[in-house]
């Protein structure tokens, strides 16, 4: 077999929790570089970074991006720009930037202006789980992964990103950074914060007689509290919108709760019974 | 090992859906009774019950039913009062009834005055898909089984229905009928009503791009709309009342969105979090 030329040089990850690890070891199996590096903030990830060897070089400093050709910023949404910051003194002019963060315009708006070579990507991946130690070069494999370019992104990195997304197994799929924002709230972050709502709304008396279906539907608010509160906030105009559609709808249904209209309850059912096998 | 000895001569099951073929399945798998008759309501349940012998005799007609010491009745909520009635005047005096509703106060209140020997049962069992061929033994392994007896229930039938659920692998708790009923509105009837809301309230065109946890959240979506529109209607009060405590916690999540109060969301999402924990 024709062995398959790097995608990059050296790639630099900052932020080795779940996601940060996964792509280390994903870029590992499939030879995306010819070196990995990482940046732990803490003291613990960095000694379990070098523990298990995860990446090549693990440092607490920045300045070990300097000769990266391709740096990811997979830390919680909040601390993204912070850092983008921080790096853009120190790598290499030509070295391409992308995070994974889950809200995109606000974030895509900022490090264009700081990265001259930046692509915002959003690989749809993970688990309630966070950190180094559930980390697994598997949980791209068919996944979707949403990049979000704008008029000023380069074309020969856009592709490189797409690319390296692909070679990781991801499905890629290109749109504005606002269209991103506005799908996930619906597809993602409002069902994260229905879920948290559905364990707070429960009376704690009766968490030992929870049917599957609950548990199974407020699994994700085992999620970092920290993680989605940045989400929330980031994108919570969109995530407002969102909610404001299924709340009218939650209140058509009381309605025909309160008439004990039957047809009208049926329909409502079947039609987004139908709807949901298309996801299958 | 000594043989157990058959906790019933003669047990019937009308209705061999998901529910009933896997109760089928399992009497026989631990030996529960000598004989197991079945009742299918359709002509296709009826000769799938034929080829597959999910029971030792299947009929359309409850007259099959005359000789059996259990009949358990596992239909939808809405025809369950109805087929108690029709075969009050089938069975023996002596032969104890349950049935598997996930709805419980006005079933007990009216099989009871039907039927002097009945015991309602709750079985947190089962899955989102409907009809025989998904029955397996093994759904009742672990699960809880509620069960509804009231001041008449007779203490060797209630005994009777404990053990014959315990057998089939359950933790059998009992309480009064209308407190299982407040408790499963918020457990189990609420979070489908919420995940049939979430799939309507989705704009059609961004169903290709839905996050693991909205398919996770919105699985129970598939379950049967004519077996959930029963449910809803019948537990209405109930579920009325806990959708009442569910939207009033997401109006206080959506002035904190709205005020970006970044310090209560995150003390919302944390107590969520911890209480979640305990349900792992």
């Amino acid at each position: 077999m024709k062995k398959r030329q790097e995608l990059f040089k050296k790639i630099g990850i900052v932020g080795l929790g779940l996601m940060g690890g996964s792509i280390a070891l994903a870029a590992k199996k499939y030879k995306i570089s010819q070196e990995c590096l990482g940046v732990a903030h803490s003291k613990e990830t960095f000694k379990k970074a070098q523990k298990y060897k995860i990446v090549d070089k693990v440092s607490r400093d920045f300045k070990i991006l300097k000769d990266a050709d391709l740096v990811i910023l997979a830390t919680p949404v909040e601390t993204i720009k912070e850092i983008a910051l921080l790096i853009s003194k120190i790598i290499k002019k030509e070295c391409i930037v992308t995070d994974v963060g889950s809200v995109k315009k606000e974030i895509v708006l900022k490090l264009e202006k700081i990265l001259p070579n930046y692509v915002g990507s959003h690989p749809l991946a993970g688990s309630h789980h966070t950190g180094m130690d559930y980390a697994d070069a598997k949980i791209f494999k068919d996944s979707l992964c949403i990049i979000t370019p704008t008029a000023k992104t380069l074309s020969n990195s856009l592709s490189k990103i797409k690319k390296f997304w692909e070679v990781l197994g991801m499905h890629v799929v290109s749109m504005p950074a606002p269209l991103h924002d506005r799908i996930l709230a619906y597809t993602s972050h409002l069902p994260h914060l229905i879920a948290f709502n559905m364990v707070y709304s429960l009376p704690c008396g009766y968490l030992k007689y929870s049917a599957p279906s609950f548990k199974e539907m407020t699994r994700v608010a085992l999620s970092s509290p920290r993680l989605w509160q940045d989400i929330f906030i980031n994108n919570r105009k969109e995530i407002i919108m969102s909610l404001k559609m299924f709340t009218a709808n939650l209140s058509i249904l009381e309605k025909i709760l309160i008439k004990k209209d039957i047809a009208k309850l049926g329909l409502f059912l079947k039609k987004s019974q139908e709807k949901r096998t298309k996801l299958l």
